[in-house]
């Protein structure tokens, strides 16, 4: 029996609510059970100079935590002058996994900066982020097709992310936050719609597991994307 | 005629969702019209070094805009490394208003620190701020009374700000932010409960201004800060 | 009875040395009793990249103390690698007080850099930087017009800077460290000759204040700042 | 044919020289091909004060290249302020592969640092840094325990990583700089002697992934420890 | 004939104002010509960590220039967020100076800081800095002598400092702006009343010297070193 | 009798291992003693802004030990975020050394920057650096000439340099780490093949030093430099 009372292979109540901020061409709320992440769109024009003149444009992300989203209070990081290793990790990783779904040829010399700003943490706040940029990418694109900026889609399939790991001993779905802080294993994977894979991160953290416990971890995380690519066309035909 | 349609002593509509986030000792999400901050109150049992063992405590602020809070996308003040002057100026205003009301000593020796989030801008940010940190620290003090951690309530009046301006040559409340960036003047007061002042900051934007102009802001701010005073009584009773 | 033995109206003596360094286009050593700033105006003829191609200039500011300027010594702020937030507040406010007083467009092109730097303090350092880079700006401007290279005079009125404060129950005019340090509210104003306003920066400190204060402190200031348009005048001319 | 004439699951010369410097507890020069890599171990009796008390110790490491270690100089990290996002994920990667084969709590009360230093890079740095760093690990293990510090060997099992991607459509094994430019995916396995896995993080580039993919890489990730662990046995017995 | 009209071994005027500031234990206006620094010594009755228990105190430096202390304005160091390497290198030798003649075991444990803070430059500013310095120290361990803090005089030596260079081929003393930027070599010189060195930093910068030049160096420093000493001993005894 | 058995003018072994990395236009790896140093020389075809349209080019140095290179670990600078003043002092004389010899119109419009990274340290690791530096740029520059980008060979003379001191009461020449932790007086000789000088840093340590002192280390630094100027020879004609 998990902590929260759920069945292995169920996710928590997933919810995304476009259009949540009133400025940037495309932006969403997304929910992970108490997880909460605001996920914006912003299209610039112009690339940065090192990407110029290639003829294509550029997805890129930023993430941050509200000092106060988790259970104590963190040092917000904009006083303490830098970013954390562990944020660039996940920006990074959120960049990679929106662009390994995006044709920058078709998207034209323009960049789209997704930034995901955790308001509450419990747990997958990574992985809400992947599968709420996603949402806010579409919207923006959306906007740029319908100006006629963009002539084709670039963008024409789903990319979503969920965490899964071993916890006491079993392979479960979706961590929330007192799950992960025990589990022996925490795995996070970026799926395509359709099947395909666009990254997988599989750490042990107390013990080290072996090669069924991965092809296990997997199929969890292929039933939550489901779920989560499901969702995902709600919210943008919404 | 003021852009908004809005008469010159009206204030935009004031909303506060309390407890609006599940870890912090006290939250709230305040609107301003289109301005929305979200506030949380957190509570540390331990003093910075040079404020330990004086038998008081200290009340303290974090403020920040997300990028794509504006109209256009800022760069991120953690991925600069630094936070600008405007950040500076604003949280050092947002801490000192809050401990114009609260009695240090009988906070005991614990920090509260304030982090103002600006989910989204239309003028007068640092004003609802103001206002919502009052609402996260009033919930946050009540929590630590009902512990029994607090004897006596150390917070026994109510502060809000808001933002005034000379706007085509007439004074008006509660300014946006289309009517903020072409005012000749821009005001921001602090008052507290009862007519007490906390703070005046009154800079000449296009034009100077005379001592009239100056007293007919602060009878508009009047104004303005009795509603927020009622609206914040409701949400802390609520 | 103020410490210093002065009337409540009474400033401390007030002394522009102009032309006090060799290199730059304007100079001055300003004193307000003990507090002795040096104040410096650059003329660049080019301006940042930000502010080209719209017909005008930019006058900005920068502040520094020395670090044994005041009672104890401070960290160098060059050597812990940031400006403090009050360091930023006070320069940000010197540059929008000069702004006040400055016609852009007649300036042309060119950026003003007034260089404040605090060699000794004991109270009112922003008000004697105010007062000061008001001179500084003034000889480096009318070297402008002699050159020819500005044809119509940017700066045609004086602004000064004086802080009045409540001290002891009375509100006094142009406090030094002692009265500063221990003031119920302390206020800073920032006024153009023949009566206008530039800024009003009122704070409680230790108790809040009332409008009748506010307003008694501004006749305070309007007595003081007469004073330094006149010694201000006395500085050019001589 | 793979561009170095390498089989698909054929590694490059893999070298260990124990030993390389004089003042490092435990220390090797690892080469993978030309790949150069300078692990040490550094042991230090106190560990950082967030550490403490807790009867047991930490292994973390720092990865670095030399500026010119690539084809075209890349900017100092020291110079320019700050450690890339690249580097801090990587060295976050190999603090946690040498922790997991370490048992911390027979390590007792100390740090021990993985200095990763790459000389010369072309492809797969960070395998060799963790295949290195094992070693020098393990050297200055033997130390502590020649010396009586340590009663029982905290380091039972070897751990090493390499390499695998999918260049042009085949799936293949420690992919050196011109193969990993343009590999579809690349996947970098962390394995354990005897099977088990520590960490995958399999990325897709140029195109996603399936399932079967996945798991053919893994089999040549074994095929490629089997061989490290084999040199790092040599190495350390020597 | 030199620029200034001055001969080859004559000196600018210099010039000590003991007792600048009103704060610092120590502290003086020294000028060398245009050249005019302040230097004050602040006494700390506490060591940093690393310093403490040793049974002996420190004397260290820091060193800056006003913004447009020279010819065009540089970028304030505050501003940038690190001192520039010439700074650090300055400011070492100061502190290396100043202890070669400190008995540091006499000081007892307080640490001593000299800031020199350059007000206007004409060439020569870390020369006219070490100098004055010792005036700073010197006044501020008289003041720790008098108050019966140290029993017996640390400072029982003079140092000063000097640059000489070859300027058009020939030998000369104590180089002015317009000299130093086109001289061949540059050396700076820090002697010891009675005619030890401290220290001897001679650079080739145009060409190359010979041993032959360099004593002549050697020899001008000792002359205008003994001429420092004169005047230091002028204004300690003033 | 010197802690190393050498006699007073006896050099450790010196070793240059010239093209000891794959990628830069000229290295080398350069031991005296237990002092290690990779330098590499890399070009690159265009200058920063500032050194633009001048018709000649720039030698530069960056310098940097590994943490572990020295007995105990220093912290890395990039990790700290930030170089020394050590860091910067050395990479700077490194810089001016190389100059000394260079002659930058002949080098034309490009830039060599000289890294000198030390991969263990026993004393000398700037003279190490300086002297494997000029191999490296010999090397480069060779390439160059052969390539037909520079026409007239810019590097006609070689730079060398040795650190000289006096231990227990001895002039000896090149100190190791033992000697030079322990020596009174510390210096830094570069020079010329030929006779020359480029730059003498000599700095008092325990005890101040004279005259007759300072020709005695210069003496000794001519024996070092000519061992070194024949070893260089032999590495760039190997």
């Amino acid at each position: 029996m998990r902590p929260s009372g759920r069945a292995p292979d169920e996710m928590r109540a997933i919810r995304f609510e476009p259009h949540y901020t009133k400025h940037a061409e495309g932006s969403v709320l997304v929910s992970f059970g108490h997880t909460k992440v605001i996920c914006t769109a912003s299209v610039e024009e112009r690339l940065p100079p090192w990407l110029r003149g290639k003829g294509e444009g550029w997805v890129t992300a930023e993430y941050s935590m509200l000092p106060r989203a988790t259970h104590t209070r963190g040092q917000r990081e904009a006083a303490k002058g830098k970013q954390s290793g562990r944020t660039q990790e996940i920006q990074r990783l959120i960049g990679r996994s929106l662009r390994s779904v995006c044709d920058l040829k078709k998207l034209g010399e323009r960049q789209i900066t997704l930034d995901c700003d955790v308001i509450q943490a419990d747990g997958g706040t990574r992985t809400a982020a992947i599968s709420g940029a996603w949402v806010a990418l579409r919207i923006a694109v959306d906007k740029l097709m319908a100006q006629g900026l963009i002539a084709e889609d670039p963008l024409t399939r789903r990319v979503a992310a969920v965490s899964c790991g071993i916890a006491g001993g079993t392979p479960v779905l979706d961590l929330d936050y007192d799950e992960d802080s025990s589990a022996d294993a925490d795995a996070n994977f970026v799926l395509i719609e359709g099947g395909q894979i666009a990254e997988v991160q599989a750490t042990a953290e107390g013990a080290t597991y072996d090669e069924e416990a991965l092809l296990r971890l997997l199929r969890l995380a292929r039933i939550g994307c489901e779920r989560i690519f499901a969702a995902q066309g709600d919210a943008v035909t919404a």
